[in-house]
C-alpha cells in the first residue's frame, strides 16, 4: 500500500516531510485520504509561537483541522458508508463517556481531542482514520473547499445557535476576518434583515459589503461611544445581537461591544483573544446583556452542511490561494500575507 | 368634519352601512383614517355563521383586523407621530394590568379586546381611534397592501417564534391557503433551506410552488404514513418542525401530522379548527414532540414590518382583489369563490 | 465461579428459572452482581399480557429494570470503580453514534436498549454486565431500596425538568400512583409551594396527603369544570403546570388537563396510556398550554441520587413489600394486590 | 385628613421633615398609608453620598423603596381592593408603552421610575399613591416586615430565575450580606441541595450556616484557585451556578467567580458594584460559562409573596432593628453599624 506522507511541525516555523505508515481503522471508524486543508489562524499560531494559552508544542506535531477526503478503509462495524464516499472530518471527539459528552457538549469534555492540537495529530497528511459517526458525507454539488470551510462555518453556526439569532433581528458583526465573514454569511443566511459589520481596515470591510453585510463601519479612528451611535442610526436601534469577531490580534476598542448592544440583548464573543481582556461588564449585568462564549461547536457539521449543500450558504466569494502538501510552507507564508480569506492545501495529488 | 361611514354586519350575510361620528382619541390614542382592510376567514366567517367558538355577533358588529390607514388626530400625551403618517394597527389591545399583561402575554389576557371580534368593532369604516404605541409608522417602500398583510404575517411570525423556527431546520407546512403561504414565506425568510408543503388541491400547491416551497405534496388519497414517507425522503430525514396550517375547513388527516414529525420536535397548531380534533397525542408524548399552539400574537408587528420593509418578505406574488368601503358585499362574496390568496376593502375614497 | 441464577418470563405469567453462566464485562463495562429489583407496571404487564404496544415478548426474557447492585467484576478500561462498590444502574443505552446520542437524547435513540424490554433482558438475576458510565455509586447513606427508587424517580426528575417544574409555581398531579407520588415529592423538593394530588380512590390521596401535597381531590364524581374549579379554588388560582400520570389504566376525564391548566401553562405527559387518548388540543393551543411527554429520561440519574443522597427527597414513607429472586411470581402476584407502592426482589442471597 | 410627614434627604447626610399634602389616587391608583420600610444599602449611599453612578440627588429626595402599608383610597377604577387592606407596594413603574414593556421586561424601560431614585420621591413619609396592579394584598400571616423584604427578596427571586437555578443543581453563593442571605434563602427554597457560601467575614458566614448554607468558606487568604478547589471538594464538582452577590464593598478576587465555575454554567452578577470590574470574561467564554446580571426584577412580587405566605422562605431568622418614621437618622446610623441584617423604620404610628 501507498505510504503516508505527512507535513510535521518540528520547531518553530519549521515543517518537514516524513512518511508514516498508513493507518489502521479500529471498527468503528474509517480510513480517509484526505483531500483538502484549509490553513486557520490557529494553524498559523502554533507554527509561528509553538504554543496557544497552555497548548504547547512538545513533540513533532502535525497541523490542520479544515479538512475533507475520500474514504479508503472501512471499520468492520460501521454502517453507511462506502470506498471512494467524500467526507468532511469533524475533527474534535469527546471521551463518550463524561457528564458533558453524555448531554451531547462533547466539546467542553476534558478529554477531548482535536487535530493539530498537541498532542493530537492534524490532517496535513495523505491518510487520517476518525470514528465514522463524525464523517459526514458531501453531496457532489459540495466542493471539496466547502467541504473545509465546514469547519469555520460549523464555528459560526454554533455561535449563532448560541446567540439565540433567528429572523427579525438586528445584528452587530465586530470584525472581518475569516470567522467574522463566515459568521456574516450565516447571519444572513438566518434571515437577519440589517447586519452591521466593523472592522478597522478598509478592504476587508469591502469584502463584508460584497458578502451581503447591509452596513459597514471603520472604527478605527472612533470612541466607542461614537461608533455605537453610528451602528445605532444604521439599525433604527440598538443590535439585539452582537457577534464578536475580532480574533486574538485585534485592536478593536472592547468597550464598544457592551455600549452597542441593546439592553435585553446579547454579547457572544466568537473571537476574543487576551486572555484577561477588559469588559464593562457591570453595565453589560445592568443592562441584562447575557455574555456568553464558544467552545469550537457541537452537533453543527449537519446543519453546516445542510446548509452549503441547500445554497442557502454561498461560500464563492470567499477569496482563496491553493498549495499542495508538498508546498505547506509556502502556504504558511501565504497566510501571514492576508491578502486571501482562506488559503487551502491539497493533500491528495489526485483532483 | 367629514363623517365616519361604517359598514355594519346586522344579521346573517346582511351588511348595512350607517354614518357615525367620528371618534375623538384619548389622551393616549390615535385618530386614524383607515385605507385598506385585508378580509380574514374569521371575517366572513362571522359574515356567514354569526359566530365563532363562543364569540356570537349579538349586536350590529363592525368586521375587520387586517388594517393600516393614516394619522387623523393625535391625543395629547401622544408623541412620535404627526398628521398624515401612515400606520398599521395591531388591532388586540389588552388590559395592561393583568398577570398576563404585566409579563407581555397580552393576547391571553382575559379582558383583550381584539377588532371585528364581538363585542369590539373593527376596521370597515372610515376612522378608528387606537392606542398609540399599538399603531406602526410604516416606511414609503411598504404599501398600504403589506401594510394590511402585517397583520397575517404577524400570526406566522408569532407561530414560527413560538415553535423555535431557526435556520438549518428542516420544515413542513400543512396546508396551503392564506396563512399556509405566508408562513411558508417566513420560514424561507428565517432560514429555513427545507420546506415542504401539503395540500389537497393541487393549485394551491402550485402557489406554494412558486412562492419557494422546496417541495409540495398532494396528500388527497395518501394514507398518514404514506405522506410521512414521502416527506421524509423528500427532506432527507422527518422535519424537526410542523406547523399545521390547514384551518377549521380542512379534511387533512392529523394522524400525518405527528407521525411525520421528527421526534424530539415540534408540531405547532396554527390553524387547526375542530374543537376536539383527535391527534395521537401519546405517539406524540412518547417521541418527545411538543405540541403548541398559538392565540394571535404578541410583539411581533415590529418584527413583521422589518422584514416587509427589508425585502426578507416579498409578498408581492400572493394574489388579491380589491374593493371600496361601499362595496363590501361583493368582496365578502368575492372571499368565497377562493380565486385569490386576499380581497382587499379599501376605505378611504382618496388614493 | 458462581453460576448466575435467572428469572425468565416464559409465556403468560409464566416465570421459571434458568442457571446461566456469570457474564462476562466489556473493555467499558462492569460486572455487576444484582442486589435489589423494584416491579414497575410495565414489568406486570409484560408478565400479564406478553406485549406492550409494538413491544411483544417473543422469546424468554428477564423482566427488571428498576435495580442496583455490587461490583463484581471491572472492564479492562473502566476507571473510577471497585470490586465492591455498590451501584445503581441506568438500563436505557443508546447507540453512541446517532444524531440523537450525539446530542445527548440517548432516549430518543431507535437503537437504544433498556433492560426487560424485549429483546432485551433485564435484571431479575444474580449477574449482569453494563456500560460503567450508566452505573452510579451509591453512598453509604442511600439504601439498595432507595438505590432501585431511583429510576421510577429519574422519570420524574425528567417529567419535572422537560415541564420547567420550578420554585414558586403552582403545579397539579393527576394520579397517586406510584409515579404520581414520586413525582409528588419531586414537585415538593423543587421549591413548589403549593400542589394539589387529584385521583378517584381515597386511599391513594390520603398517601399523598402524607408526602406533602398541599391539597388532595378526589374527582371520581366531579365533571372537568367542577374539578377545575375546585383545583382553582385550592391554589388561588389555576395551576401553571399539570403532570398526568394516571397511567394506562386510569379513568381520568382526560378534558379535566387542559381545562385545569392556566393558560400560557404546561401539560405534562407522563403516564397517559391509551393510543388515541382524546385531549381538548385546541382548546390548549388557543390558551397556548404546550403539551409535552416524556420518554423514559435522559441523564437524570445524577439529579435523582443527589437529591436521595441529600435527603433533599425521603423515600422511606413509601410502602413496600420485599420477595428474595426465588419468590419472583410470588412478588408479581403481589404486585396486583395494590397495597404497597413498590414491591421489591432482593436478588443477592447475602444482605 | 391628616398631613403628610415625609423624610426628607436635603444634603450628605441631613435628613429633615416636612408636612406635605396628602397626595390624591388617579383613576388607577391606590392611596396607601406606609407602614414599614426597610433601609437598604443604596439609600444609604444616596445619603451618604448624593448619588449611585449616573443617579445623582439634586433637588430634596424622599428615600425608601422596601415598602408596605394600609390603602387608605382608592382610585376610581381599581377593583379588588378595599380600605384597610394591607399592601406590599413594587416600587419599579415602567411606562406600560414601550417595547421593553410591551415584552414584560417593564425594568429595563428607559423611563422607568423607582421610590427613592432621584427624582422620584420614596416611601419614608406617611402616604404615597400607587397604581394598584403594582401594590399586592398581604395575607395576615406576612408581618408588615415580610411585607418589606418583599423587596430585595424579589432581586433574588428574579436573579435566582434568571439564572436558572433548579432543583438538583449545586451553588455558590459570593458575599453574605443581606443579598447574599436571601438569595440563600430563595436558592434553597428552590430545591438546591448543596450550596456553599462564601464570605470574608466569619459572623456573616455563621449566619449564612443557620440560615442553611450545607457549606461555607471565609476566602479572606485564600487565592482564587486555593477557594476554587475547597469549593468543589465541599460540592462534588464545580458548581453550577455562581451567584455573586458581594456588593460594592467587596473585597472579593473577581477571579474567584469563574474560576468555581463548571464549564457549561453560569455565573449571575446580582451585587457586583465596580463599574469596570476586571473579570476574565475569555475564560469564561472558552469554557461557556455565561455571565448574566440583573437589573432591579420585573414580575417577582407574586412569587415571592407566594414563597413567604407559604412557609417555603422564612425570614424570621435575619437579625432586625427597629426605629420610628421620626427616628430616620438614628436608623441610618444604625445600618453604618451592620449588626443586623435589616433596618426598619416604621412610618405608621399605628402599630
Amino acid at each position: 500500500m501507498e505510504k503516508n506522507l505527512c507535513c510535521i511541525l518540528d520547531g518553530t516555523k519549521n515543517l518537514r516531510f516524513e512518511e508514516r505508515p498508513v493507518p489502521k481503522p479500529k471498527s468503528n471508524q474509517l480510513l480517509v485520504r484526505i483531500h483538502t486543508v484549509g490553513i486557520c489562524g490557529s494553524d498559523v499560531h502554533f507554527w509561528e509561537e509553538g504554543r496557544i494559552g497552555h497548548f504547547v508544542v512538545e513533540a513533532p506535531l502535525i497541523l490542520g483541522h479544515e479538512c475533507c477526503g475520500t474514504v479508503a478503509g472501512i471499520g468492520e462495524s460501521v454502517k453507511g458508508f462506502k470506498i471512494g464516499d467524500r467526507v468532511a472530518i469533524e475533527v474534535g471527539l469527546g471521551c463518550r463517556e463524561c457528564e458533558f459528552c453524555k448531554k451531547g457538549k462533547y466539546n467542553l469534555c476534558v478529554e477531548s481531542t482535536f487535530y493539530g492540537t498537541p498532542p493530537t495529530d492534524g490532517a496535513l497528511c495523505r491518510y487520517v482514520v476518525h470514528d465514522s459517526d463524525f464523517c459526514f458525507k458531501l453531496p457532489d454539488n459540495v466542493s471539496w473547499e466547502d467541504g473545509s470551510f465546514l469547519e469555520p462555518l460549523s464555528v459560526a453556526v454554533y455561535s449563532c445557535k448560541r446567540a439565540g439569532v433567528t429572523f427579525g433581528q438586528k445584528v452587530l458583526i465586530t470584525g472581518a476576518g475569516p470567522i467574522g465573514l463566515i459568521t456574516l454569511l450565516t447571519v444572513k443566511a438566518a434571515g437577519i434583515s440589517k447586519v452591521v459589520v466593523t472592522d478597522i481596515i478598509d478592504c476587508r470591510l469591502e469584502m463584508a459589503q460584497e458578502l451581503g453585510a447591509d452596513f459597514t463601519l471603520n472604527v478605527k479612528d472612533l470612541s466607542p461611544t461614537e461608533s455605537a451611535e453610528k451602528i445605532a442610526n444604521m439599525l433604527g436601534c440598538k443590535p439585539d445581537i452582537t457577534l464578536e469577531c475580532t480574533g486574538a490580534g485585534s485592536c478593536i476598542e472592547t468597550g464598544l461591544l457592551v455600549t452597542a448592544t441593546k439592553s435585553g440583548g446579547l454579547l457572544m464573543l466568537t473571537g476574543l483573544g487576551k486572555p484577561r481582556t477588559e469588559l464593562p461588564v457591570i453595565e453589560a449585568a445592568l443592562r441584562e446583556i447575557d455574555i456568553r462564549g464558544v467552545l469550537r461547536y457541537e452537533n453543527c457539521y449537519p446543519t453546516a452542511l445542510e446548509m452549503v449543500a441547500s445554497g442557502a450558504i454561498k461560500l464563492d466569494k470567499l477569496t482563496r490561494a491553493h498549495y499542495k502538501l508538498e508546498q505547506a510552507a509556502e502556504a504558511f507564508e501565504r497566510f501571514l500575507k492576508g491578502d486571501v480569506v482562506k488559503v487551502f492545501i491539497h493533500c491528495d495529488d489526485k483532483p
